[in-house]
């Protein structure tokens, strides 16, 4: 038996486990030091009360001969599909419950989605980048072009001139920046992509911390997207699922390649290799939907923008650059005086006891910038940005 | 963009589809006919008292903050893979935690392992056979032979001489079959494996039906079998999980392909490509293997094996050759009089008013055969057992 040679060329990352060791060195040498962590993009906050209620009622279906539930749906359930159409229309959005995918989660769908296609296929990916995009596509043996976010274009890339790509990669509001797209630009992204034939991936898994009305909640608010876009979306982020896992994706009836109907093609494989999600899940996921879940979960979601506004209040006060902090929980700023990435984060850890994520985990245009994450406690929230104020932590 | 031209290649099963409306046309036609379901491979039966106190809790846990669980480890809990490794040691099978791998269902991992080999490899499948082998490997476009499953062997084929292959799929007690193999006779398997140098998928979704010593529990039991084989497993037949949706894959450290390990190779895959299985459904799984949770989930396989036992009885009273109906959920026969399948269907359904599963929906080595699932209430099992005996609609 032959392997999939291209595992081979799979780079392994180091960034979190390098993180963790250096955390645990600076403790096991300091003790008494009162570590705050603003490095990981999990929540913290529980489940809201109507989505453990519909689970616990779910739970007790499971328990009886007369409301048992065996073999669901592999799509997906209705009563959560036509949910997710219900919030789509809220967002202008017209959507069948034909068109939405449920899956355990926006990670298995961004990785597993690529099975349709073909792998001579180019791919355009930014830099910095949520890694996932990068190690699918590296297993599979496709040709990645990166894209350069930087400084100059606030993170948010535009379409470049005289390349072309077959499958685009987008991310807004973006992991690991927190730069997010206005629809105006999606509008030339989706330009782009049609002219091209290529297909967009699109990444929605932090549409939830979106306020700002000229920013899209959905690339399918954006004319033509249902022609050459899949957007993947999950109830992790914006309901606190990371140990719950759901998540859904939308592929038009209008997206066709070669002739073929993609929404078809995926129907396929998930009926084929995937067997639904649980249906104890399901019921928590469709609550969300509810008036008082949706209520519940903004709450959470308005605790966690409060956390980087505060966070992002910082920067400001300081003077530093800096994307994100609105419409998303990530704040991704210019390390202090041409400091390296690992540089300042040795630097924070040491002065501060804060742990944060070097930009550089993310891709090389990272270098010299850092992610801090606004899925904390508002207490230690404050109790960072009171000790980077106090040691000047960010000062150039 | 290119599509995966594979997928052009898939055929379209109808067999459950067509099933459904055959059905619905019958009831259409006779409103008042007690059409009795024998046909799927679903359980019935709800998940037992532990399973869902242990969810019930689990969900608990998910409302409160001080013991809110976010992203879990991709391969799973391990104080779910260690309940798993406890069982193992049971039946003899020394593993450790590190060589198991928690999924959402053994669909899911007997489609995405093909991730790790390369598509020039190939394969080797049973006729009959679970559709879900062949339509993974088409999707891949591996090259497939087939090996005969007929009456001479008992549908329990052996290594085939002069005839090599790379990937061999392998499912004892067998969907849809219900013959199991002996220790003896997978050891041939093992040793073909190791000759040639080829991987044999192992599915063991039905195990836990099995209650003659002489038939593998776990291909495990075989030697050599850590060096040659991957085992999948899952809770959905074992404790009524079909809804709930967990499920486990083992690879042993010890299995290596051109150097690599496909335990590591599979450990990059599910962090890469999967975020775990819900927190609430691995405290389910868990469960399970509490004493009181065997007793519970023996008591379930129990009632279904003693449905089997009535349904195999009745085939022995009419002399009809069949294999399962001990150590499988499944009873797979003959059709009388040399009636072909869907024949024997149509006839079934209007003399009796009981829906089967005609064999040739499983390929083409199932024609003139037929599936009858014990899946069902004692009661419907009883009547169904007594119509067929009055209407003699077994007899040759």
């Amino acid at each position: 038996m032959k392997i999939n040679k291209c595992y081979r060329n799979i780079e392994d990352s180091y960034l979190f486990s390098t993180i963790s060791k250096k955390v645990s060195e600076y403790k096991e040498k300091n003790p008494q030091a009162d570590i705050i962590r603003l490095g990981i993009g999990d929540v913290t906050r529980p489940l809201c009360p109507v989505v453990t209620e519909a689970m616990h009622r779910a739970v007790d279906e499971m328990s009886k001969i007369e409301t048992f539930h065996g073999y669901g749906p592999e799509q997906g359930y209705k009563f959560l599909r036509d949910a997710i159409c219900k919030n789509y229309k809220e967002l202008g959005v017209d959507i069948n419950s034909g068109e939405v995918f449920i899956s355990d989660g926006a990670k298995s769908d961004v990785g597993n989605i690529l099975d349709l296609f073909d792998k001579e296929n180019t791919v355009l990916i930014p830099n910095p980048v949520y890694p996932v995009y990068v190690d699918t596509n590296v297993m599979d043996g496709r040709k990645i072009i990166y894209l350069d976010a930087n400084e100059e274009n606030k993170f948010l890339p535009m379409p470049p001139n005289g390349i072309r790509a077959d499958i685009i990669y987008i991310c807004s509001p973006n992991n690991p920046t927190g730069a997010a797209y206005s629809k105006i630009q999606l509008k030339k992204w989706v330009d782009y992509a049609l002219d091209s034939k290529a297909i967009i991936l699109y990444d929605a898994a932090y549409e939830a911390f979106i306020e700002d009305d000229n920013l899209a909640r959905s690339i399918f608010q954006i004319d033509g997207a249902d022609k050459c876009a899949i957007e993947i979306c999950s109830f992790s982020k914006t309901a606190g699922f990371t140990g719950t896992r759901c998540g859904y994706t939308v592929i038009s009836d209008e997206l066709k390649f070669d002739g073929m109907s993609i929404n078809k093609m995926w129907l396929r494989r998930q009926s084929t290799k995937f067997n639904g999600v649980s249906y104890v899940v399901q019921r928590g996921a469709e609550a969300v939907f509810k008036e008082e879940g949706r209520l519940q979960v903004m709450e959470s979601i308005n605790y966690y923008k409060e956390n980087a506004k505060i966070i992002s209040d910082l920067m400001k006060n300081f003077g530093t650059w800096f994307t994100g902090g609105k419409n998303s929980p990530y704040i991704w700023f210019k390390c202090p005086s041409g400091m390296k990435s690992w540089a300042y984060f040795d630097y924070l850890l040491e002065k501060t006891n804060i742990v944060g994520t070097p930009g550089i985990g993310f891709g090389e245009n990272g270098e010299g910038f850092f992610r801090l994450s606004a899925f904390g406690s508002r207490e230690n929230i404050i109790k960072a940005t009171e000790r980077i104020k106090s040691l000047k932590a960010l000062a150039q």
